[in-house]
């Protein structure tokens, strides 16, 4: 097993659903990573918090054995973000974000984070995930997420960072954006020019297409009767991507298959209920059986 | 390998999509699936046409072996298709339907038609699938398409079909519309209690979900570059499935699921060109590499 460094955020979250709402729910890219990441492989976590973030969330990340010595607390408050979803989860509406410490962030940690084999670069400034691409030490694998926000406003300091890493993890709107091009073959394969040598592609209800180089790999999202809040899902496919690479120590295409299954496994739990609350309750065993799921779904022999 | 029998429609299309227009096309529900279907089982075609219908669009079915004695030639028109397709195109704009000789189609075929153990009742009345359900000497199979026009005007007449037939072929809307529940799993469970055993839900460019009972099966669409008209990519779906199963006259879950894959490699071809222009070039050849192309992009260990 390698370590796996991740860059994002924690935050607190408002979110209202047809099926309900949640306020100063625990939140962010880097939470939901690191928690689905923790089945896997061990987790190091690089955020900066408010005076005002619960102390129970932390223990609640540190009792999944997640090192928090990453983790700032600065005068403030945390970075809060209030969405909404309609009938159609695929898209969440945001009606209000708060940075709070999250606008003065830079990045400390301890000097042996730098010799992390398996980094993820969450949703922050490309200007934040390029000065930390420059203190690796020679990682196997870094793997990137961005935003529109960034796409549009930051795209030259974007395609300095994508020129650098190895895996983009991006939604089907996001890619299509960042290389205008309405075709999402065509944009999988323009996004493959900038650098990147793995595309993965999350498409909510739909799946998750991976290309690597010119392989194409499909994976379907697991048939739920009811999903609950899609908050989440995203950064929680990236943990369970993630963490399956770095608990193997490879990067090989079976490999690569493999995590892009037990990423959409560990999503399918966190769309079950708000916030972190059903990834709080899984077992190992469960997902182990949804995988067994997955496989038995996808496969042409059944 | 066993016969198959389709009732739809021979028609004659005008489309336009983004990339270019076609005025009296070849088209129809029964064109597209006997052309596809003909690659993988003896087909019988059951369809009215005008006094206006090219013989050399008749030529190019009988010339893939379709039987095509139960083509009626009656005076009239032909039914005609006019739509639009924009950038998204999942979804067509239809502008204009002339029904002609379709108005007043009642099946005429020869008696021996009444004994084909693989049916395909596209996408007509259900006045019309119901007289066709109750000719059939004990068939293996019987597969329904529907569409919005039915499930909103003939719903009662639909439902006695529904609970006569063991298949349904459907696209996501259609599902939702016909249960009224927006969640797809909990669609495909709600039409598997109306009667249909196997229940395909077509996704467009994001694939094909298959319950067979409670099992389900995903099968991605083939990543292309350029999809040029999408029109007919159902019914060529259903050609490649329902040929599949009568060629191998079987029913059982593996043989479904390879079905589900050469429909989506046939329907792959379809639309990359206008009307049947990419099937009537197609090879075998062409067809047994696309399909080891989705085991490639499917399987786990790649």
């Amino acid at each position: 097993m390698a370590d796996l460094l991740v860059v994002g955020t924690l935050a607190l979250d408002n979110v209202k659903t047809p099926f309900g709402a949640v306020d100063d729910a625990l939140g962010g890219s880097a939470t939901y990573f690191a928690y689905a990441a923790s089945f896997f492989a061990p987790v190091r976590l690089v955020a900066v918090v408010g005076r005002d973030f619960p102390q129970a969330h932390l223990d609640l990340l540190a009792g999944r054995g997640v090192d928090l010595s990453g983790v700032q607390v600065a005068e403030g408050r945390t970075f809060r973000w209030t969405g909404e979803y309609g009938y159609d989860l695929n898209e969440a509406k945001t009606l209000d974000t708060q940075l709070g410490v999250l606008a003065d962030f830079r990045p400390v940690f301890p000097e042996s984070f730098c010799q992390s084999p398996f980094v993820f670069l969450a949703n922050v400034d490309p200007g934040i995930q390029l000065d930390l691409l420059q203190r690796l030490e020679r990682p196997r694998l870094v793997a990137l997420d961005t935003m529109n926000y960034w796409i549009t406003g930051h795209r030259e300091a974007l395609q300095r960072v994508l020129a650098r890493v190895d895996a983009l993890l991006v939604n089907d709107a996001e890619a299509r954006m960042l290389t205008e091009e309405p075709n999402l073959v065509k944009a999988v394969r323009t996004i493959l020019g900038y650098g990147p040598r793995v595309v993965v592609v999350k498409r909510g209800e739909y799946g998750v297409l991976m290309a690597v180089r010119d392989r194409f790999f499909f994976t379907p999202a697991y048939p739920l009767e009811s999903v609950f809040d899609p908050t989440g899902a995203g950064d929680t496919f990236a943990g369970g991507f993630m963490g399956v690479l770095a608990g193997a120590d490879r990067v090989d295409d079976a490999t690569l298959r493999r995590a892009a299954v037990y990423g959409s496994v560990m999503a399918s739990f966190t769309v079950e209920d708000f916030s972190l609350s059903r990834l709080t309750r899984l077992t190992q065993s469960e997902v182990e059986a949804r995988f067994r799921a997955f496989q038995e779904m996808m496969r042409l022999e059944p």
